[in-house]
């Protein structure tokens, strides 16, 4: 007999991701004392699961919270570092979200903008499970690395 | 017999410059209520003046107030309009400016970035002279214009 979905863990499992390796390190890099230290992986990503029902009643306008920006800002950190990893271009990120929750979040590499995403509903930014997020961190990732390799001079200008 | 120069309004003569031309267009746009109507253009500019005695007086580090920061937006807002007259390209503003003043302030196009710029004590942002304040405006737009011409192709993606 199958497990039932409502059994399984908030999230599913934690997928091999490189992408969720490097947003694991890029967070426990952050946690300067120590504090985070007995959390697992999965419960350091926790925040992160927004599931079907629990974005059903969140509000469609909202204000966007200090610790969702800092999540938010942690994703478009790794997909930086993977980027870096996998095609040498070192990325910064930059973002211009208003505080109803809309705007726009780049990243830069030399003159290039890598990756350029507009959201409306910043405050509902998550993700089904572990494998949605390690996928469009992947994807995220592989987009940025794409530009790269279509504009090699202006990345390194 | 010469004008001695603390004779001289503040700031000096507003020169003919389409950039002075263009800010002034961009400040008069946001008086929805017609309060700066009476305002001539060199007041409407005034605040971009600095003198090198105001400078002098300015602590080195401070905290950027919301007109100051204002005024830098509306600055290169006025890049990113004349460099859309002069070269087609259609510029958007991003900026990440840390409350103590420092930070990085970005034009981009398409998928480049035709300006940027470090700021390291934007709470002194101005200008000695409307002159100053003219070829500074007029370097920043030549600048962008230059980026646009080297990398047409990530300029249109």
């Amino acid at each position: 007999m199958s497990v039932a979905p409502d059994t399984l863990p908030r999230g599913g499992e934690l997928p091999a991701s490189d992408f969720i390796k490097q947003l694991i390190a890029v967070i426990r890099a952050e946690d300067s004392y120590g504090s985070w230290e007995d959390k697992s992986d999965a419960e350091l990503l926790e925040e992160y699961i927004v599931t079907a029902e629990e974005r059903r009643e969140m509000p469609i306008m909202g204000d966007p919270d200090p610790d969702l920006l800092w999540r938010v800002e942690k994703f478009y950190d790794a997909v930086a570092l993977l980027l870096e990893k996998r095609s040498g271009a070192r990325a910064a990120q930059m973002s211009k979200i208003h505080h109803e929750g809309f705007g726009r979040i780049v990243l830069l590499s030399g003159r290039l903008v890598v990756l350029s995403k507009h959201v409306r509903d910043i405050h509902r930014f998550g993700f089904e499970s572990y494998d949605k997020l390690a996928e469009a961190g992947e994807k995220a990732t592989q987009d940025a690395a794409d530009m790269v390799a279509r504009f090699p001079d202006a990345a390194q200008a």
